[in-house]
């Protein structure tokens, strides 16, 4: 079986799920479910059903075939999946306040449309809804204690988020940051949700069996750094992107990463070994020929290469991990199928 | 046993499960620490130590007295009556930055200090806290199955929060709200939280015991209702105070509500009744001898005794209501006396 073919199979469970942990939202505000059906990609502003851009779902994806690689059944973990999801759109939401980004998926953000207050408040209605999501496993027989387990982790990444957001934001008014730094950064901010998605397949997988077993904690180690690894292969893989990137698969105009001056992790590391990068960067513009010294600046100070080699590096730590988890071959493949996607050369 | 004798053995536990419950915050983020503290009232805005102001803990005290009410110990419930205050403490940091109020318990508030992305995140952060804190009732020897069904009404009235927050916010751009709008909003607002530490007093105090029997239903569906009556009650008592209260109680200029044209339960009564009043909210300015006329056309319109009236039938509902649990007699008294403190002739 293809990754795709399990993709194809999860898809609408998870859809259905987290339609039905929308219905939760109380009948009296049907101008707060529109906001979350909006932001979801399942409707326009108006609430008109619309199969708008969802994103990909790589979270839930990551937690099925997890559960399913350390020998579970998937659908069990179907709320744990939709629970991830709907957390990750609460940070999004709230993420693109924070940033004043305007546009997320080709559409206008929640707070441009309705304003930052209202806003806020869709983000903490979804967050509240994430957590009842995760409530649903006990529907599917996960036994309670298992489930508090679930709650547990799911909580821990949360508070890792807002750890690595709080570090994001402040990066802000700083002109430069440690290397060292960003990368605990983007433990909190990217990686922490990703090893939570695959340790919460790997401990529904085993929570109907005894608790506390040799085999079901190294599994849940081994999924939980797999996650991990993953997780911040693929932030270092799309810093390289937005600078390196073909604007025709990122989406993003060349070197935009430079241009905005983004504090991603090649320019951090330039920055520090390039006193001609960080005259550049003092600049008030960039014009286009800075943008193309700032890269050439990057390659000869083997910032470029730094980040490719971490980044490889993370990306194979993930295997290892994958391969000590010894996993259940077909969704072991889809993984290693997945990861390839993500910060592979296919990708 | 008086009610202050109850609370000064419950302040030193909820404080203490409180900070307990902040230590899970990462050490590495001392930052984001130092900003909860700050607003939690434990430290002025360096993290050094000080007595600040905390507000009351009137949702823990509420917990903690339902949960004796019923038969419970009072300690079992602590981390749900800490839970409950995190929760309420997340809502009034995003509150603020919605509100754009820069003041909270004579201090600057959170985004006034730190600015409205880090406050937002600081909410989050919180809002996982009071996630974790709930799940240290497992440490108390509550069995799993009833922890879930705390955690599941916890985040049934976090929903209910933003519910009626959405409606809050969005009756600022209309020029008045029917009465019976204003009343669905601080179901969500104000009365779902204290409904809900009611309710889970009762529910940790029974949870230990056979589940579902009619005994323990009768007592949590009584004590919610006691709750969610109060609740009502307070906003009410509340509004008319923010127009008749006396400043020294208050803390806020008499006839304050009117100055901002608060959208509260007798100006919207009166609004609907008053052409003159009409006209006079939408003068651009209101000098001091047009709030002396609103405040008379009010009562004139019978706004004030419709207020008054209102409050005082959710005061003897609640009563009623606690009767109906058949609470154990002295944590009654003591609740009676909360109650008679927050709604009664003694406030």
């Amino acid at each position: 079986m293809t990754l795709d073919s399990f993709l194809a199979r999860y898809w609408p469970a998870i859809e259905s799920e987290m339609r039905a942990c929308l219905q939760s939202t109380p009948a009296d505000a049907p101008e707060l479910k529109r906001m979350l059906h909006y932001h979801l990609g399942w409707a326009d502003r108006n609430l008109a059903p619309v199969q708008g851009p969802t994103g990909k779902r790589i979270r839930p994806a990551l937690c099925l075939l997890s559960c399913e690689a350390c020998g579970g059944s998937w659908p069990e973990s179907i709320p744990a999946a939709a629970a991830l999801e709907l957390l990750h759109n609460f940070s999004l939401i709230h993420d693109d306040i924070q940033d004043q980004d305007e546009m997320r998926r080709g559409r206008p953000t929640l707070w441009a449309l309705w304003g930052t207050a209202q806003a806020i408040n869709a983000g903490d209605a979804l967050f509240a809804l994430s957590q009842l999501a995760l409530l649903r496993l006990a529907d599917k027989g996960i036994p309670p204690a298992c489930t508090l387990q679930a709650i547990g982790l799911f909580n821990q990444a949360c508070l890792a988020i807002t750890n690595g957001q709080y570090s994001d934001i402040s990066f802000e008014g700083r002109p430069t940051v440690p290397v060292g730094e960003y990368l605990a950064m983007i433990e909190g901010k990217t990686a922490a949700l990703v090893a939570a998605a695959c340790e919460m397949g790997a401990l529904v997988a085993h929570g109907a069996g005894p608790e506390g077993t040799a085999r079901s904690g190294i599994c849940r180690k081994e999924m939980r750094s797999f996650g991990r690894h993953l997780g911040l292969s693929f932030q270092m893989q799309d810093d390289v992107l937005g600078i390196w990137g073909d604007p025709k698969t990122t989406g993003k105009p060349a070197g935009a990463d430079i241009t905005r001056r983004k504090k991603s992790l090649p320019i951090l590391h330039g920055l520090e070994r390039s006193a001609e990068l960080r005259s550049l960067f003092a600049q008030e513009n960039l014009a286009e020929s800075d943008v193309q010294r700032a890269k050439h600046l990057l390659v000869e100070s083997g910032s470029r290469v730094f980040a490719e080699e971490l980044a490889r590096e993370h990306h194979e730590r993930a295997l290892a991990a994958l391969d000590r988890a010894r996993p259940l071959a077909q969704p072991a493949a889809a993984l290693r199928e997945l990861v390839n996607r993500l910060v592979g050369r296919d990708r």
